[in-house]
């Protein structure tokens, strides 16, 4: 069965020969159920063959009218989650097929989310219908153009007005803009507000505030608010279609009860009491939505493959020597070696993923039971995920880009598309590096706990066996040792381990606990860093040790994961070293069996990418296309460009002929 | 002296009072002369003032005005050339400072140079005046649709008819269309064009042809030939200014003293006969070009660390614990170590791509006198260092925008623009890959020599001290002591030749030569990494140890040298250590000095790039002002965008209001 395009003939069905397992029970494995894969599939096609969602023209169109794009596909996609009375499943696979950029992702998966997290019960029951039935449409106002990570850095004021029972909400500075926010500058009714609350002449610190930005009559900005797009970004199409915005207050006044009251309130008489709701709860929405964030790095870093892999297959350069046809570039090592990681941690964070989906369920099962023991744990582990695959990510699809030759620079490729979307996963939702900085204090802090026999918990629950990777030697004596699951745990827990007690050690050098925090962030980051790729490696592992039914499924994602380890373990061979986790030797062993993997994966790679079932429209790539015929598509994607309206340019008269009549002459060239 | 913008107040006059040295000797040093600061000054300065060069609104044009705009640049700056008499230094200056790809760029950077490297002296003389003049716009059209770095693949035919004495360009194949040629889909009206000569029945591989492509009376494409551009490319506007094209022949005839004839001839009867000019010279050309990208290199990468010191040093982001006011980006280690390698790079690059210059001339001097011994260790050093110097460059202007945080991703910062631009030198002039291979190649082979006692030249040279660098031991005991320039060579040159050795040691156990070649292919990639490595160390070295005029100059140029080298070492650990070039603990040593290297280079980070000297018009960033005011900046060009053209967006009538009003009911939600 065909996933995508129209092509009568199948260019890569060679490669489908190949596959040394069954691609069905492969989606599967991928999507996580068969009902999984069904609804993906329902969704995609009914986006596909929907002419309003097409997006072939994204990157020819003006900054306005990609806006008014994204605005005619959002209220067509609502249009018909209604009509055909969707789920929620089934809206939000719609929304993702949909592929661009809008309010809608912030309304949803801001806007909503803050009011049922920070809001009282009634404060929900207000709000929540208007924003189900779209009768508003809100965003999430927090950074401000003079601050960004340091969220107790906000200069947005709330201040509390006994006399009208009222909050003045007011922006007392240039940086105190509210900057960045998606869906704020031309499309959001309402925003949820991140300001200092000031009552009795007290700062209290950030909390969230429902403000009311325009009119629902015209639409038109309320008195005393500024409202603004804040200008071009990354990429031709990418995430220009949002409205990314900027927001000034001038003392706009919002009732009392528009301040989220959950945690805390401020009474009609201005006093601030908290409720006895603990703060902890907020740290639930925050794992939901890094681990919504890892799912997506896998969508995209698979897409991003599964463009590589498909043209890598058809595309062909050089010959053998003998001469005869050239060879498919996929065949290079050089292109294996660079590409099949990448599928491998494709696959690699999808798994990753759906364990987070079971962490948040298990943190939310805890939090409702206020048990907040594995709280930090998980914290950590989730703010470290986020970094790591996104970053990764971010690189792997540049890389990709890289691997489909010159074309890869075209729009058509998608890619460069694909990067510029993705990129601002690097910095939303928590700096990366921040985010690793604090993966690794808390790191620290585990380290030195240890001593005093306190068990770290969960992911860190390794870091209690310190006494024997402190001190175990790897046992690996041949390439094919390196395929032992225990073999590849021990040398990353082992190495995660060292380097974290390493760093610690050196810490305690400092004159103070600060300072050495400060002076050695560099190497904290890479601590952090090793953590986080024993987490996915092991969970990886975890995976593969399950039932996974279809034949050869099992096998081909034991191989991913081999490539996936022994692929970190090359690419950080100076960590394993240096800590003496292995030898050199058993370093080159690694790096050998990995070259027989990559020709193992070989035959199955283009079958691996056509597991993830992604339609032609939803990959928007000529280089990508299922069936492989990918010139005549490039060569008549190439004509739509309005440069190529007529053969002779616009500015022709003005510019050129001038130049090349005038015959100028010029003295001393 | 200010350099740039119109500010009144220097905001980061603090960070320029800390500086150790004299900022404008260091322009001295970074130009080459004072002469080249002069001349670079006055250029620089003619582009900023003149509106028609302006560029701030480059990103918000559509595809049509914005190549209208290109035509008008280029017309514009022919323009002022000649009125002012400019000299080819002069008037290559203003063409870089205008920084806008587009059709000159490739008339005199592929279409003269081919003509004066491949034409005889009558050829010469007929179609330099020409192109001198501009009353022809020429091209270099080689890359076809299904081949690129494949040079001896491609399609296109010119076959010689005795009858007329014309070669028939034909296009015989939708993949042997031109396809990505710079200039050809809408300026040029010739081409230098490669096709498969084929006469007498026989086809004598690739030869270059001047084709005429369009009328010289209207501009329109001549019968026969069909032209296009090949559609939109990565970046909001980057390259999207330049027409790359698409070329197809339907038998077009052309006289037969059209073929480029130097190296050989067809005669009026179909002979095909060699000249007597050695094929060696035409790699001369080859150095050359190679040489100028390794020069745009450093001149991209200190652009984009520019903008990020001066951005961090100016953005603050959390406090110190005991509060008061928060901190300087720049301050964080975790910045200093993603940064200020990368400054020192951009040095490095910049040191190195002047003695490439040098090379150029050595070789130039040398062919013309026969020798051609050192030509393949020319050849492999300049495809290595371009393939390097690039694809560092590449990744390091993505990196300085993600150290800008959130506002790095605003076209107004500039760095998405630069990175789209930049990015296509990974792939054009040889893929880096398939150069890296060719350098791995001749590595091999020398290394085979070496048995045989043959001595290795130029960069290879240190390959001949076999026997003390497989066996030394560095001798570092403190951290201190990598700060010996004779401690960092040594290293290096043992991992290189270490790495070398093994990987030639591991081909010769395969097969055949060839197989091991192939399978080996991505560990030959690092062997060629590390040789090129070497080079560009040393040559950084040997930079340091000449008179550098100027109060502290010396002392930060030989900073930022170990800086480079260190950050090598460390990134690279695992070759170091692996090939037992270091022990562990002199790896940490070389880290820890690394970490004091930062501090040192810290108050002199601004002015360090101050001594770029590049204007505000050329860096073309909010975020990299000479004078810090970044805020208002970021501010008031976000109003410029379209978007804000009314405080309603377009489409709310059709898109929102009717969503917002119909009050549609979500059945299942």
């Amino acid at each position: 069965m065909e996933a995508g395009g129209a092509g009568e003939v199948d260019h890569l069905a060679g490669e489908r020969a190949t596959a040394q397992f069954d691609v069905d029970h492969m989606k599967v494995a991928w999507a996580g159920s068969r009902h999984a894969v069904d609804v993906a599939d329902r969704m995609a096609r009914l986006v596909a063959s929907d002419p309003v969602f097409r997006k072939d023209n994204r990157t020819m169109l003006p900054r306005k009218e990609l806006f008014k794009d994204t605005l005619r596909k959002a209220a067509h996609a609502w249009k018909r989650i209604v009509e055909l009375r969707l789920t929620e499943e089934e809206a939000n696979l719609l929304r993702l097929y949909v592929d661009q950029p809008g309010y809608v992702d912030l309304h949803w998966g801001m806007f909503v989310p803050a009011i049922k997290g920070q809001g009282t019960e009634e404060q929900q029951k207000k709000w929540l219908p208007l924003a189900y039935k779209f009768q508003i449409i809100g965003c999430y106002a927090q950074t401000e153009l003079g601050h960004g990570s340091n969220v107790q850095g906000l200069e947005t004021t709330a201040t509390f007005d006994p006399k009208t029972d009222e909050f003045v909400m007011h922006s007392p500075t240039l940086t105190s803009s509210k900057w960045w926010p998606g869906g704020l500058g031309k499309a959001s009714t309402h925003a949820v507000v991140y300001a200092r609350l000031i009552t009795e002449g007290k700062d209290y610190g950030i909390h969230g505030f429902i403000v009311q930005l325009r009119s629902l009559e015209d639409h038109s900005p309320l008195p005393g608010v500024t409202l603004g797009d804040i200008g071009g970004k990354f990429g031709s199409g990418a995430y220009n279609s949002m409205d990314n915005g900027v927001l000034r207050f001038d003392h706009v006044r919002i009732p009392r009860d528009q301040m989220l009251m959950r945690l805390s309130q401020v009474t009609k008489e201005g006093k601030y009491v908290h409720s006895n709701v603990p703060k902890q709860l907020l740290y639930g929405t925050m794992v939901f939505v890094r681990q919504t964030i890892v799912a997506d790095a896998s969508k995209a870093l698979s897409r991003a493959t599964c463009i590589a892999v498909r043209y890598s297959a058809m595309r062909k350069q050089f010959g053998p020597q003998t001469g005869g046809p050239e060879t498919q570039v996929l065949n290079y090592k050089t292109q294996q070696s660079r590409l099949f990681p990448l599928l491998a941690s494709a696959y690699a964070f999808r798994f990753v993923g759906e364990w987070l989906k079971w962490l948040y369920t298990d943190v939310t099962h805890k939090l409702e039971a206020k048990d907040f023991s594995t709280l930090q744990e998980a914290h950590a582990c989730t703010a470290g995920l986020k970094a790591v695959t996104t970053s990764a990510t971010a690189d792997g699809i540049e890389e990709c880009r890289k691997l489909c030759g010159g074309h890869g620079y075209l729009n058509s490729s998608g890619l460069p598309e694909l990067f510029a979307t993705y990129v601002p996963a690097c910095t939303y939702e928590g700096d990366n590096v921040v985010l690793l900085l604090q993966v690794a204090r808390i790191l620290m802090k585990t380290v030195s706990q240890l001593a005093s026999g306190k068990q770290p918990v969960g992911t860190m629950a390794y870091m209690g066996n310190v006494q024997y990777l402190m001190q175990c030697k790897c046992g690996v004596n041949t390439a094919e040792d390196w395929l032992s699951p225990a073999a590849i745990r021990e040398v990353f827990e082992a190495r995660a381990l060292r380097m974290a007690v390493n760093c610690a050690q050196n810490i305690n050098r400092a004159p103070s606990q600060e300072e050495g925090l400060y002076e050695l962030s560099p190497d904290l980051l890479e601590v952090a860093v090793a953590h986080i790729q024993l987490i996915i490696v092991t969970k990886f592992i975890e995976k593969v040790e399950q039932d996974i039914p279809g034949e050869g499924v099992k096998e081909q994602l034991r191989n991913l994961c081999n490539v996936y380890a022994l692929y970190l373990v090359h690419k950080h061979l100076g960590d394993f070293l240096s800590t003496g986790c292995m030898t050199a030797r058993q370093g080159a062993l690694a790096n050998q069996q990995l070259g027989k993997l990559y020709a193992q994966l070989r035959p199955n790679a283009v079958a691996l990418v056509d597991a993830f079932n992604y339609t032609d429209h939803y990959l928007g790539s000529v280089l990508g296309r299922y069936d492989g015929n990918v010139y005549p598509a490039l060569y008549d994607e190439a004509w739509k460009d309005p440069l190529n309206d007529s053969p002779v340019p616009d500015g022709y008269r003005e510019h050129l002929r001038p130049l090349l009549k005038q015959q100028l002459k010029l003295s001393r060239l």
